[in-house]
């Protein structure tokens, strides 16, 4: 018998279909951008991209724009954004838009144009993650900014058009709607109960283990119990934590130990599927938010997303959660 | 300059990428479904099927599942959800879920495999339309149930997996996410403007007639202002009326030309996308709201979704609705 499920945060039904089930080895494996290396993100290219933001070398002194680096983050060359310019709102009748103004970022994984975080050492993770952290620590100082993405496309089937490993972030003067949904359901959860609604999905996650998939002092990583799609998985901090930009060294160190190892386990199981990696963390200005939990949601692209699924915000999982983890706790880490 | 666009409905904020226009042959053509006919939906091999829930057919008292008919409706063979069974609501700790009871059903369009909605004369559409509402206004009398899902998925890269053309139907007996989240809204708006937002829109649209795709007495068919996808298309009747089920006669034979006309037009400037067509009506018990407006949204699937959108919510579009528009507006209709 199929199973309707809730999502408690958005409040999403999702039809869990448990006679579709289907195997691992059902499904697509990633297809990479056929684009061979050297390319503009590789080590002795850095001329070919804009000027770099960030980077972690060898020396740390040495310039920029120069090969040595493990990390680096330079502006998206074609930014979807525009960094420059003051922010308008304004109507357009029943309308409301305003100019883009906005940051588009590329992250760089590493200087290796065939190995990403699937495929990296938890160490090298950690310094993709602290990227990240520094990149919004210090987007965050600009006024026009309220929300920052970082995603990770793997696959052209997940939207990857570039072959060489990397991460963007997008800053936006405005919070995008799924964090708002987001927001809003744990706000109402917490107004409720008093209680994070996440810190409570973690306790229930770990004491009831049919949907876990790692957990360590500092983190967790689970199926969520309504899953959109096969294998979605999330990864929690245990420590309640509104913003990613909070998270401190020790967390970021088993949190990356954790994406390495799920990203690992993933590979393994679904031999390389297409995945979306994104970061879901509090806007600016939420401060020390004692309802909303900022996490990593991994979606493997195993079966196709349409208009269907965007107009209807229904969806039919043909794996349940309960599968998926079994599968991915039983997958080796190396 | 790229624009931030709000979706007044829901609330949405999209990126209209105007930088990174793009022409209609770059886009990719529908690949359908390499299935040749005959296949279980065409006329001859009704007992593939499971038996008949309603058919148009020659004369009109010929026996069910035989031939003859022009629109078919049939349970869905393999379908997500049960429709025996009572429902049961449960909570599992922090969870909430029920067991899956729905119904599933097909709509086979037309008795020719070739043959669908995008390349069948307005009066066959129309009877297709008038199926969607007798099967609608049938299962509004099932108590289990409080919505019905109406949709089309033409080609694979839109969801779909048989070649014969042909809609479905989801009745559940939860109200789908992006249902409730424009339901929401639009009470927002009606809240405190007294008027409903969608006939708001109309009017704005056939004023402004930048994005208009269409217009006749009774219906309208326009890009939307924030529109998520390239050449995405919104189909609306002029009467207020928040659900399909209570079209009149008249209104449907527009409804049914208009979208004929619209899909034929997608299909000569885009040569013959993959789409989706989803159709958005109240839920039931909703009644007579004068604050939701029922409509049809078209979504061509030109660039691959993938979980960063659905993760997100979060869409960059590089086709200005107002660039789309014109294009179909310029496409003659035979």
């Amino acid at each position: 018998m199929p199973e309707l499920r809730k999502d408690p945060v958005v409040g999403r039904w999702v039809i869990i279909a448990t006679e579709r089930v289907r195997r691992p080895s059902d499904f697509p494996r990633a297809e990479r951008p056929r684009l061979p290396g050297p390319c503009a993100l590789c080590p002795g290219h850095e001329a070919e991209t804009p000027p770099e933001l960030f980077a972690y070398r060898d020396p740390p002194t040495a310039p920029p724009d120069t090969p040595g680096w493990r990390v680096r983050v330079v502006p998206n060359k074609f930014p979807a954004l525009r960094v420059e310019g003051e922010l308008e709102r304004r109507g357009h009748g029943v309308y409301d838009l305003m100019n883009g103004v906005g940051a588009h970022e590329v992250i760089v994984e590493s200087p290796d144009h065939e190995r990403g975080l699937g495929r990296l050492p938890a160490s090298a993770v950690a310094e993709v993650l602290a990227a990240y952290r520094e990149r919004i620590a210090d987007l965050r100082g600009d006024e026009r900014f309220r929300s920052v993405l970082v995603f990770k496309n793997h696959g052209s089937e997940a939207g990857a058009t570039l072959a060489h490993p990397h991460s963007q972030l997008i800053a936006t003067p405005v919070v995008p709607l799924t964090l708002a949904d987001e927001l809003l359901g744990a706000r109402a959860y917490h107004d409720y109960r008093e209680r994070c609604l996440f810190c409570d999905i973690v306790r229930q996650e770990t004491e009831e283990r049919a949907r876990l998939v790692a957990e360590s002092e500092r983190a967790v990583a689970f199926a969520p119990f309504a899953a959109r799609l096969p294998f979605e998985t999330w990864l929690l901090p245990r420590r309640h934590a509104a913003a990613f930009e909070q998270i401190d060294d020790a967390e970021l160190r088993e949190v990356a130990s954790m994406l390495a190892a799920v990203l690992g386990k993933l590979e393994r199981a679904l031999s390389d599927p297409p995945y979306n990696l994104v970061l879901h963390s509090a806007p600016f200005g939420v401060g020390e938010s004692p309802s909303y939990h900022w996490h990593f949601e991994i979606v493997p692209m195993l079966v196709g997303l349409a208009g269907f699924e965007l107009g209807s915000g229904f969806h039919i999982n043909p794996v349940p959660p309960e599968d998926a983890a079994r599968v991915l706790r039983d997958t080796p880490i190396a």
